[in-house]
C-alpha cells in the first residue's frame, strides 16, 4: 500500500471514497438514496447520514431500482445501492427499463475487496467459480456508463464522469465499490468545483445551417402541429417545447408516453395522437397535418396502438437528443435543445389553425346512463375532473396506462408510466419513489393506478411507503387478474386468473397504524363521493382504494393495441 | 415459409415444438412448471394441460426461480416459463443461484416472433435499440447450455441437448421459444427414445488407475475419514457415499452445505465439520485424521466458517463431478461416481475409529435452565426432536442456516440452504417449490426458518402457496431485522432495521380461509407445546409460527463466520 500512502499525503483535502461519492449524488440534487443493505455494501451506508442523504431501505433490489426510477423521474436524478451479486441481479430487470426509458439512475454495487477479487476468492454471492466480473459484464448492456472504482487514483474522475453521463445520457451507470475502497482518500477539493452537467453544445454553424432547414419548411407549412413524446421528457426540452407551442400557437398533440409533457389546459393542446388509438379527432388532425414537428418520438408498438401511426415521413421532422431528421434529411450530432430553442427565436408568425378545446365532461350516453358500475369509458374523465395542478399521476402497464390517454390532466402534472419496458409491478415500486420525490418537492400527491394482478408482484413496497412515512393514493383495479394479457391471449385461461388478495386491509399487516387509511369503491356514486371527501383529498396518510371494475372491461386503445400484439405473435 | 412447410410433410407423427418440449420435461420427472405469465408466453403455457404439467403461477419471477430451485432440489430437476425482457431479467438472481449452487433448472423464454426479431422491431419489452440478444448473453453466463428455437430443423435436437446438459451438469439451461416457434411442428417420433440422462462413462483405464491410487492411500491411512459436501448431494452421487460410509464404517461428516446427504441416524455419523464452527469434538476428529475422503467439496467462506478448515491436502482425496484429485495428483475427466462404486467394491476391510454417537439433547445447561427465553442455543435441538424422517427442512441465510447445523435430523430428510449464492428472500420462494414438489412425493412434510427481514423480500409467495393448496409449516424468526448483517456490520445501525409486519396476519389478506393457521410463540414452554400438538403437526393447512428470538442472539458459528466477514471486509 506504499504507493495509497503517498497519494493520500499528497492530497490537501483527502476524503473517503464514499463520502466524495455521497457529495455528489446530494450536488446533483439527490436527497434520498434507494437500495437493501447487503454485507457488502453496509460500510459505505455507514456515509449517508454525514452527507444528508435519506437511506430508504426498500424490501428487495427490484423494488428499490423501480422506486429509484420513479424518484428519478420527478426529481430528475436518483441512485440505488445494492451488494455484489445477489443485490444487483435482482435489480436487473429495474435498471433495463431505466436504460430502455431514459431515466438516469446511479447503481453503485457494494463488492468484495480488490483484494478478494484478484484472489478468486471463493465467497458467498459468487458463482464459486473465481470470476468477479460476470456480473459487471450484465450490467454493462444496460449501462451507458460502467465505472470500477477499484484504484486511488482514478476513483474521483470516474465518479464525477459516471454522474455526467448518467445526467448527459439520461440513462443508468454503474459503479462498484469494494469494501476496501470505501474509505480510501481521495481529493476533497475536487468538490469545489461541481460535476459539469450541461449538453456539449452543437456545433453552430451546423446548429444554424438545421434551423434554417427547420424554418424554411415550417413556414411553407400549411397547417403545421406539434406532436411531443417522451423524449422531449427525459431528454430535458420540456422548456423550448413549452416555448414553441406558446409563441407558435400551433395544435399541439402527445404520445401516450409523451402524456404529462406540456400543458394540458393550454388552448393549443388537441390530445393524444397514437395512431387507431388516438383520442377522438385527433388522428383526423394529425394526419391531414402537411409538417408534423415530432419531438422526441418512441415509436414502440404500445405508444402507436400498435404501429397505426399514418404520418408520412415527407410531413415530418424529428427532434432528438442525438439527431434530427427533416423528411429524410438526418443531421446527426445535433441536439435538439439549441436547435428548437433557436426555431423559436427566428420563427415568423404562423397562422396555425385553432382546434376544440379539451375537457373531462363526460360523454352524452355517460352522462345521461343510470349504470353504477365503474366503467373504463367513465373513469378516466372522472379521475380527470379529480386531479389537481402538480399531481404526481403513475398508471400501471394494462388498463390504466391505456386509459389514462382519456383523461385530461391539470397543468404541471407528472405523468409516470412504463409504456415501452411495460414491466409488470413496476409502478408500485416507481410510486414509492415518486411519492418520496413528491415529498421532498412538497406539495404534490402522488397517485396511483394499478391493477389487482400487477400489485401482487411488488406489493411489499407498501411497507417502504410506510416505513417512509409517505402518501401516496393508490388505486388497486379489483378486475380479476391479467386483463391486458387475456386481450392478447388466453381469455379464460387459468393461467390469467390471480390469487384474490384482501387489498385494503395488506397496509395494515405491513405495520400500518393512524398513517394508513383503506377503501371499497364498488358503484360510481361511491367514487363521485370518495372524490368529493376533503379528508381523503388532502389527508397525509397512505390510502389504498380498491376499485372494483368489471372484468372484461378495457380502455378502447388496449383492445387495439392488444390484438395487434396477438396478431404479431400468430 | 417454403422450406419449413416440406419439412413438416416430411415428418410422420408432426408435433408442436410447444408440446414435444412439455412432453420432455414431462418425461424427466417434472410435473409442475414454475413462471409468470407474458404476453410472449402465453399461447406456450395453452400446452401445459395437455402435457399433463400443473402450471403454478407464481407472484413475481424472482420468486418463481427460487421457486424452481427449491422445487427442483426436492424433485431433481425443474422448469421456469418467464417472457422476454422483464420476466427473464426478473429471475436472474434466481437462476445465478442455481447456477452457482448446481440445480437443475429448465429457463424457458417465451419471446416475439423470429421475424419481428430478424427487423428489429420497436417492440414492447425491449430496449428501443434493436437488440434482441442482449438479454440471452446476461444468461448464458449463469447457464450451462443456451438453447435458441428459431428454427424447425433444430429445435427437438437443440431441447434434447438442453434438458441432457441441465441434468447432466446440474445446472441451468436457457432455452428461448419465439412465439411463432410455439406451433411450429417437430418429429413427434423422437419421443419414442428417451433423452439420455446418463453420465459420460470414465475411461475404464483411467478410472482403475485412479481407483487403485484411492485404495492404497486409504487402505494404507490408520484412521481415515469421510466427509461428504453439496456436490456429493447435486451431482447426484449419494447411493455411492451411503455404500462407501455402510461399508467401510468410517467415521462420517457433513460441511454445512452437505446436511441431509447422510443418514444422521447412522452410528457412522460424527456432525457438522466447518473448521471453526464445526459441532463440539467434530474439528478434532476431522482434523486428527490422516485421510479425509472428501466427497463434493465446495470450499466457501460461509461453508467452512470463513475459511477455518485445517485439513492438509496430503492428508486430503477430493472425489469430484469433472476430476478426482489425490493429494496433489490431479486426474480430471473422471466422474467420482465411478471410482467410488469401483473403491467400494474393492474395499478391503478398514478398522475405522469410533466415534460418539450424536442425539438432540440439550446441554445439561440448557436442561437445568427456567429460562424461556428461545435462543438459537436451545432451539435447533428442539427442532431436531420434534422433526420426522422424510421432512423437507429449508433455512434462510441467516441465523438459521447457520443454527440447523446444530440440528441431528431424522433419516431421509432433505435440507435446503443457500450457502454459497446466500441471496435473502430466496427461501420463502423455494419454501413454495419444495413444498410442491413433496407434496407430489406424498407424506412429506416443508419446514420452512426464515427471518422477519428476508421474508420481506418474497413474501407474496405465501399467496402462491395457498392458490396451490400447500401446506409448508413456514417459522418467522422475530428478531428485529437483518441479524446476520449487524454481526457483520452495523450493529445498530437503522439500515440493519425492518419495518414492523403483523407475520400471522399476513396470509389471511392473500386470501387464506380454511386453509391456513397461524401462531405466535414467544417462549420455550409454548414451543414445546406447539410442537406436541398433533393437529399442528399433521394438518394440511399452512402454518405460519411467528417464532419470537432475542435480537441479538444468533448460533456461534454465524458469530465466527461474521466476524472473518467483516474482517476481509475492513
Amino acid at each position: 500500500m506504499a504507493s495509497t500512502d503517498i497519494v493520500t499525503r499528497e492530497l490537501e483535502n483527502p476524503i473517503d471514497v464514499a463520502e466524495y461519492l455521497f457529495r455528489r449524488l446530494r450536488e446533483v440534487g439527490i436527497r434520498s438514496v434507494h437500495g437493501v443493505p447487503g454485507d457488502y455494501n453496509l460500510s459505505a451506508l455507514d456515509y449517508l447520514p454525514g452527507c444528508d442523504l435519506h437511506w430508504v431501505g426498500n424490501c428487495n433490489e427490484l423494488n428499490a431500482g423501480y422506486a429509484a426510477d420513479g424518484y428519478a423521474r420527478v426529481n430528475g436524478i436518483s441512485a440505488i445501492v445494492t451488494t455484489f451479486g445477489v443485490g444487483e441481479l435482482s435489480a436487473l430487470n429495474a435498471i433495463a427499463g431505466s436504460y430502455s426509458e431514459f431515466v438516469p439512475v446511479v447503481h453503485i454495487v457494494g463488492q468484495p475487496t480488490t483484494q478478494s477479487q484478484k484472489d478468486g476468492m471463493l465467497l458467498h454471492h459468487t458463482l464459486g467459480n473465481g470470476d468477479y466480473n460476470v456480473f459487471s459484464k450484465m450490467s454493462a448492456g444496460i449501462s451507458c456508463f460502467v465505472a470500477h472504482l477499484n484504484d486511488q487514483h482514478d476513483a474521483a474522475t470516474l465518479i464525477d464522469s459516471a454522474i455526467r453521463e448518467c445526467w448527459i445520457r439520461s440513462r443508468p451507470v454503474y459503479i462498484t465499490l469494494p469494501t476496501d475502497m470505501v474509505a480510501t482518500k481521495v481529493n476533497g477539493d475536487r468538490l469545489r468545483t461541481p460535476i459539469d452537467l450541461s449538453l456539449p453544445k452543437n456545433d453552430p454553424e451546423k446548429e444554424d445551417y438545421v434551423v434554417d432547414v427547420v424554418l424554411k419548411y415550417l413556414h411553407a407549412a400549411k397547417n403545421p402541429i406539434i406532436l411531443v413524446d417522451a423524449c422531449a421528457i427525459r431528454h430535458r426540452a420540456l422548456d423550448e417545447v413549452h416555448e414553441l407551442v406558446e409563441k407558435s400557437g400551433l395544435p399541439t398533440f402527445v404520445t401516450p408516453m409523451g402524456k404529462g409533457a406540456v400543458d394540458e389546459t393550454h388552448k393549443n393542446f388537441g390530445g393524444v395522437y397514437a395512431g387507431n388509438g388516438s383520442n377522438p379527432g385527433v388522428s383526423e388532425a394529425v394526419e391531414a397535418s402537411d409538417l408534423i414537428l415530432s419531438i422526441g418520438a418512441i415509436k414502440s408498438d404500445f405508444n402507436t396502438t400498435g404501429f397505426t401511426y399514418r404520418i408520412g415521413q415527407l410531413n415530418t421532422i424529428d427532434f432528438h437528443s442525438t439527431y434530427v431528421r427533416v423528411r429524410y434529411s438526418e443531421y446527426p450530432d445535433t441536439n435538439m435543445k439549441g436547435v428548437l430553442r433557436k426555431v423559436v427565436q427566428q420563427m415568423k408568425p404562423l397562422n396555425p389553425a385553432s382546434i376544440p378545446s379539451l375537457t373531462n365532461q363526460l360523454s352524452p350516453r355517460e352522462q345521461a346512463s343510470s349504470d353504477q358500475t365503474i366503467t373504463h369509458n367513465w373513469l378516466w374523465s372522472i379521475v380527470g375532473q379529480w386531479l389537481k395542478p402538480k399531481d404526481v399521476v403513475i398508471t400501471e402497464t394494462g388498463t390504466a396506462n391505456f386509459g389514462i390517454w382519456d383523461t385530461r390532466f391539470p397543468s404541471n402534472v407528472t405523468a409516470i408510466s412504463q409504456v415501452l419496458w411495460g414491466s409488470i409491478g413496476y409502478s408500485m415500486g416507481a410510486c414509492q419513489g415518486a411519492a418520496l420525490a413528491a415529498k421532498e418537492q412538497k406539495n404534490r400527491r402522488t397517485i396511483l393506478f394499478i391493477g389487482d394482478g400487477s400489485i401482487q408482484l411488488t406489493v411489499q413496497e407498501l411497507s417502504t411507503i410506510l416505513r417512509n412515512n409517505l402518501s401516496p393514493i393508490v388505486f388497486v383495479i379489483c378486475n380479476e387478474g391479467y386483463t391486458i394479457e387475456r386481450y392478447i391471449h388466453g381469455w379464460d385461461a387459468k393461467y390469467n386468473d390471480i390469487q384474490p388478495w384482501d387489498f385494503a386491509n395488506i397496509p395494515k399487516v405491513f405495520g400500518a397504524k393512524e398513517n394508513y387509511q383503506g377503501y371499497r369503491i364498488k358503484t360510481r356514486d361511491e367514487l363521485n363521493k370518495l372524490f368529493a371527501d376533503q379528508e381523503f383529498n388532502s389527508s397525509d396518510k397512505l390510502r389504498l382504494v380498491e376499485l372494483y371494475m368489471p372484468r372484461d372491461d378495457a380502455p378502447a386503445a388496449l383492445k387495439l393495441t392488444a390484438e395487434a400484439a396477438a396478431q404479431r405473435n400468430g
